[in-house]
């Protein structure tokens, strides 16, 4: 089975398959790159938007990269000095977007659902570029894809998810993706950075970083997302680092070919040691971004075909 | 006699023979857009300047992707963090911009007259996308020509203009389009809202909808532009509504087959009731945003031919 | 000997030849940009992300138009709303971006040598786009070109420089410029905008306009730096006009042919008389915008080129 749906809002609803494909895909894009190869003609002529209601520049820019090297005409909303704050709602920005007919709609949003709401209103292809605490597929992928070629699969590998799990999308996409792949999935944190129904996810949980990466392939460190903290109990950001941030001394419990990521963009001294997340021979920090590039080519591309052959 | 103008200052200059070109080049646009078709030839190697000294995502978004659709190179110029906060003055800003030889301006600027004046400073073609209370020239095509498509003819039509006409150059240019086309033209709102000098217009003005609508084949709303009222006095939103807000009573004086139209973005529940606005048997407002592409893609691509044949 | 570097920071490190190289060839698009060829091809298929630490739209601009013109793929990052502001530093940011795999970079920075130092961690070419007090090499190239395109030579001519020496990047490179290319300068300014080591530059410097300007063939104004004064003693512009600002009768000290030059945005009625620069017999400030987005391509191209030959 390939990827046949029409958006991409989630790795939720993907099939194991479809996520190999789109990581094939991706693949081949990242290697062309590298060859500097030009490839410019999946998105020839279309029309992409990347709707930004929550600043992001590196997300942004991943996007909007992937789609010129695509040849696609790509617009940059920037969605805070937009007629949102004439009042206007949502789905009408989306409506009066949707009747300019583009063929790409990229869209991060502060609200969990935003995305998926919007896509039901509009006849373009719908990327979520991250909404809420819901999802944020394209980083799952490009985690998943950094990790197939550092690891040579993607499947029987014990990850270690550390840090701010509570508020971060990025956790929730690569614990779905990562369980349908079967791998062993760890979740690492002070249980006030956990989310309130972690029981049932039916994964491993600890607050302790040397039984949390106890033989781990892979340490994947997250973002502490201060702005989204409103009240939560934190830890001085010395004490955290203490108890949580990512070292040596850390990560000689976890394998000793394992790899080191972080979304980015970092707080180096907090999450992670900032020698170890420029350590080519552990941290793979910058292919992460790297593959982003990679992955969100491959989805545009193949969304673009499913609206052609629809 | 064709379109031969250097620049697309307002409605006022034009021949209504000028009018009808424009209208059918952007006709023909509007249904290669809708069969797939790239168009990406007549601005090829063109630079187009976007500068907006005021805000309007939906206005810029509509002008960057005609261009683009056209093969144009178009700049957003952000004028709010330009060098006018250095002092700098509106023209030298023109002619600095002037002299990097761009093909095409694109300027909104929140005083009547500025896009005259700088027109006279540059040697590029300048389209006027709103300024101050003047005009706003692409707005009254487009809405002219969904008009056009849903009435068949552009002529002897009655047309209800309706709601906040003091603050609104939408209004105004429409108002001088559809005069020169010798449709009969009613604008109906509270007296506050009306411009000072209305009697000179030679039109009929009412403040009551019932006799506003009457026999009406186009029912045009307007937005409350609640930003340029400085002091005016304003009802409350809910008698505003209950008073002026198109609903289906209202509109129930109008003929059978009317269009709704609003130049967008909507405050629903105060303009226009919201499930009127997304009555596609009745509104044709998504329309009037498809059509602002397809005119501006003619504007541009008429102006272009001229500079070229100068 | 040709212009062989990987980046272009400044003009302290530039040898004469290399600089000649460089005006030729931007010589050769300013004239072609006049007969309206489309040039296209020189940076085709190739990603240029301009990252503006600091506000500047013409130079932005003028990167921008460059950039299109030759075919690149150009990205602005607003660093304001970036990154930056989470905690992340200058070089991750840039990390960051090198992994997405550009071809140009394009820095403007508030401090001084912030370019340099990301040069050294990225793969692509970096252009400095002005680096605090340090350099701002493409304007003093734009400066050198429009000066030999006025006075046929860019050697022993006599060149005052004017104002607000102490703040100005522009000033520090032009002198360098000039002086490797074998001309007089001379610094004009109140004591209290004279950089502190002004004595070992080996300029002749002056409070005194008459003086400074006698028998000059450039007369190059600067810019009140108002953003930049923290504190230092200015008087007031009206003072300031009477005794620094450029007005016929200083002008008259100058030989009868002198050119007058402002790097923009221009304070009208404080460094130099609004008449004088609008008087296209003497002043070259338009020249000196179109110039400097020949300069822009050529300082790409010439760097592409070296990129492949790599």
């Amino acid at each position: 089975m390939s990827f046949t749906r029409r958006h991409l809002l989630g790795i939720e609803p993907l099939h194991p398959s479809e996520i190999v494909t789109l990581l094939d895909l991706a693949d081949d894009y990242a290697e062309a790159t590298r060859r500097g190869e030009r490839h410019g003609q999946a998105l020839r002529g279309l029309t992409q938007i990347n709707m930004f209601f929550e600043n992001s520049t590196r997300t942004q820019a991943s996007f909007e990269i992937a789609g010129k090297r695509l040849g696609a005409e790509v617009m940059n909303m920037a969605m805070q000095a937009s007629s949102v704050k004439k009042g206007e709602t949502l789905i009408d920005t989306a409506l009066t977007l949707n009747a300019m007919r583009p063929d790409l709609l990229v869209v991060r949003h502060p609200h969990s659902g935003a995305v998926n709401l919007l896509a039901e209103k509009v006849n373009c292809a719908v990327l979520n570029a991250g909404d809420g605490r819901h999802e944020h597929p394209t980083q799952a992928l490009l985690d998943a894809l950094t990790i197939r070629r550092a690891k040579g699969r993607l499947h029987r590998l014990t990850v270690a998810i550390c840090g701010d799990i509570a508020h971060s999308r990025v956790a929730r996409s690569n614990l779905i993706l990562l369980g349908k792949m079967e791998n062993r999935v760890r979740l690492v944190g002070p249980p006030t950075l956990m989310p309130a129904q972690v029981a049932e996810l039916g994964v491993e949980v600890t607050d302790d970083m040397a039984e949390g990466l106890r033989d781990a392939d892979v340490v994947m460190m997250l973002r502490l997302q201060k702005e989204r903290m409103d009240g939560a109990f934190i830890p001085s950001e010395r004490e955290y680092y203490h108890r949580f941030g990512l070292d040596a001394a850390k990560l000689a419990h976890a394998k000793p070919d394992a790899i080191v990521m972080h979304p980015g963009p970092m707080n180096r001294g907090v999450e992670i040691d900032g020698t170890l997340a420029d350590d080519i021979n552990r941290s793979v920090i910058q292919e992460q971004v790297e593959m982003g590039v990679a992955v969100r080519m491959a989805a545009m591309d193949l969304l673009v075909r499913n609206l052609r052959a629809a």
